[in-house]
């Protein structure tokens, strides 16, 4: 019996797509410069049992099998490989649970974030992990790559909200891991190894979500600096200083006027770094104040605290057009995802911007300043082989710079296919060794997302 | 040529202890009921090198490994086994680095918790894990039990405040893992697998720890109940209103007497349970006074709060002097670590108290309530082999009840020895069987703290 067959043994008719129109349609993630295959069939299980008979199926006939959430990702990790079977979680989309006084949230994978987000809105909760695109991005998928977003500068990245798995393994056996409680330490933490593990040890199908308690609304500030390496030293004097900020973003000046093209913002041409700051503390205005005064004292010629949510929804709005505008740049860009120490990040920024001009092309930066996790998006042609060429040698540089300020080569959007080769630099070749064989302890037969990471 | 000697030609003469009446008192941690061996010798380095000697030698010759911290752990992670290397990391104790802009300590393993908090501290700065031992326990046992403490309800467990880890392996090599970075997702998070793994993956031997600006003093309330069930009815209103106490804690009948016997807290026999709370916020009379509502809603015959910082640590002292005051009912005592979610708390402090009368023991709780993390602590006379049997069956009775009620059999004290028949009850035979896969790909040998957790 063929692998098509024996997956309609299992699954309902509507559950298989095999036309190659279809399927075809499957094949790719949002990244740039990732190669993808064709996939043999695409399967959308609506439950364990269908996951598990998938697995099962695959183990057996030793095929490839590729998991896919929204296929938002930045990395190429949901990439389809030549004949696999494309694993899409995003028909298992319940809420199974939401517990205020556990503050947890139970559900399934394919959960769009910003559904989990207002549904636990609605009972006073708040699920932090806000990707860009969290109107679409599943919570399976966020799980695979880690991802983060703007809270983190606050609440950290999805690995802490995380408290529990159900994990499909390659075999097709059920794994339950982690726990429901507030603390738990019984045994190695095999909830985090999936965490990042972009579908290579098992398939998620249901997760326990830690929640905080709602938030006041923030309130904004926008700083305006006549350098990097001045809005950098407000970074650092905020945070040194104690300052919790909900949001703390930088967009260089290649962002800056990407955005005033665009969008007619305003904003003055001889600014060199735009720096946004907010607050959902009891009482955010005193904090604005103080961090204002910061800023001023690093070099900002210009401050302005807004006074209510609408006028500060109206100054973060400049960070939510930076990629749509640096996309209008050229015909294409490409993102990077590069974290440093905080203290580095001037350092990161202007090296850059000194690769840029090495290289002859814009490159513009928004920053989750925060963090010290800077976003180099690449504006190049892609018609153009010597322009694209150097696109990609510019974002190697990048990473290079990367590691050698002592940062990681992704902050959040994960290794897939983008990063693998980078990969095996950071964690040099002891790390390797050991996570391949983690990677063989779940998935001997090499099934699960092969190609990626490694 | 034998062990001792090959030990000693990478190490320096006062780092190799052969004296039996000395290796003898580094055989046991601090846990009851915990079979220990005689060690053959113990090893304190001073040196990363030196280490990976001594796993190198340890190697070569087959000869198992116990590393060591300050031994004050609860589960018998720590204690030697027969003819072992007693590997003591106490005199790797330097504090390398507190970077206040990163918010991150890097820290040798034998630094003293208390010592890294005074430490960062005088930068503003805020180590939050603290376990009841902090005077004595050193980071490098912290890691590997992943130590909570009484701040948890706010800040979390020791697991979230390690970014990176240097680590001898088995073979002596040295791996690298994590990040000085605020985030990070280049890989599987071999951090967080260290994180707990008592001593059966690697050695830590060096550590990036996270850091918090320092809070405000913290403010406390006492308030009396009538019944457990009226205390946990306060907790889960106090946590579903999305307060966020910096500690709250409960102390059950049997430990409010003892500690009433002991220190004539003056507390009244009539009070079943009682709930201390406190909060480091920016206005901590406001949240008491909101707290203090919802106890006295839940039915507090007698609220007190706190107005000065030297009023709060009188309150907090009954529950300082539980362990202490517990202790001297019977001639030994045997500390449970049971953590359920924090809605079936009232289940299992019934359940506990059920289990006493069951056995005809003492059993008295207190626990980190907002985290659903119980220490029922049972008294017995350690001469009296019935009775000191029913404390072992009491005993197992709690980690059923705790299993049964959604719960972990550890919340922050680890399975050593004490719980490694009921590690495998929580995980099941999947989890164990991928457990024991990962311990075989760090210690294919199994020399590191072989017949631990396992």
């Amino acid at each position: 019996m063929d692998l098509i067959a024996r997956l309609r043994a299992g699954l309902p008719g509507e559950a298989v797509l095999t036309d190659p129109d279809v399927t075809g349609s499957y094949a790719n993630d949002m990244a740039s410069f990732c190669e993808a295959g064709t996939p043999a069939v695409v399967v959308l299980p609506r439950t364990v049992e269908q996951v598990q008979h998938v697995m099962r199926t695959a183990s057996e006939l030793r095929v490839p099998v590729v998991p896919q959430g929204a296929r938002t990702g930045l990395s190429g990790a949901a990439n389809a490989s030549d004949g696999c079977i494309v694993l899409s979680l995003v028909k298992m989309d319940r809420i199974i649970e939401i517990n205020p006084v556990d503050r947890i949230a139970v559900v399934e994978p394919g959960v769009v974030n910003a559904v989990l987000s207002r549904a636990v809105n609605e009972h006073g909760l708040y699920y932090p992990p806000d990707p860009s695109s969290w109107e679409e991005c599943s919570i399976g998928g966020n799980i695979g790559t880690a991802s983060g977003g703007l809270c983190c500068v606050k609440y950290g990245v999805t690995a802490e909200y995380v408290l529990g798995l159900d994990v499909v393994l390659a075999d097709g056996r059920l794994l339950t891991t982690g726990r429901r409680t507030a603390k738990g330490v019984a045994g190695y933490d095999l909830t985090r190894l999936f965490v990042g593990s972009e579908g290579s040890l098992g398939i998620v199908v249901r997760a326990v979500l830690a929640l905080k308690p709602e938030p006041p609304g923030q309130l904004a500030l926008a700083a305006e600096f006549p350098s990097t390496a001045a809005a950098c030293e407000a970074v650092c004097e905020i945070m040194a200083r104690g300052h919790a900020p909900s949001l703390l973003e930088l967009m260089d000046r290649t962002s800056i006027r990407a955005v005033n093209d665009m969008a007619r913002m305003g904003l003055p041409d001889s600014t060199e770094a735009l720096l946004l700051a907010a607050f959902d503390t009891p009482e955010p205005a005193a904090d604005l104040a103080a961090v204002a005064e910061l800023c001023t004292a690093a070099g900002a010629t210009e401050v302005v605290p807004a006074e209510t949510a609408a006028e500060s929804d109206l100054l973060l709005q400049a960070r939510r057009l930076t990629l749509t505008a640096l996309e209008r740049v050229k015909s294409a860009t490409m993102i990077d995802d590069v974290c440093v120490p905080r203290s580095r990040l001037a350092e990161m920024l202007d090296g850059t911007a000194a690769i840029a001009e090495k290289y002859g092309l814009t490159i513009g930066v928004c920053a989750h300043a925060g963090d010290g996790n800077t976003h180099p998006t690449v504006c190049f042609d892609a018609a153009d082989p010597d322009e694209s060429r150097r696109a990609r040698e510019s974002f190697d540089d990048i990473m290079a710079l990367g590691l050698q300020l002592g940062g990681t080569i992704t902050g959040e959007h994960g290794v897939g296919v983008l990063k693998k080769e980078w990969l095996a630099r950071e964690l040099g070749p002891v790390g390797l060794e050991l996570q391949r064989g983690i990677k063989d302890v779940f998935d001997p037969l090499g099934i699960l997302n092969p190609g990626k990471l490694f």
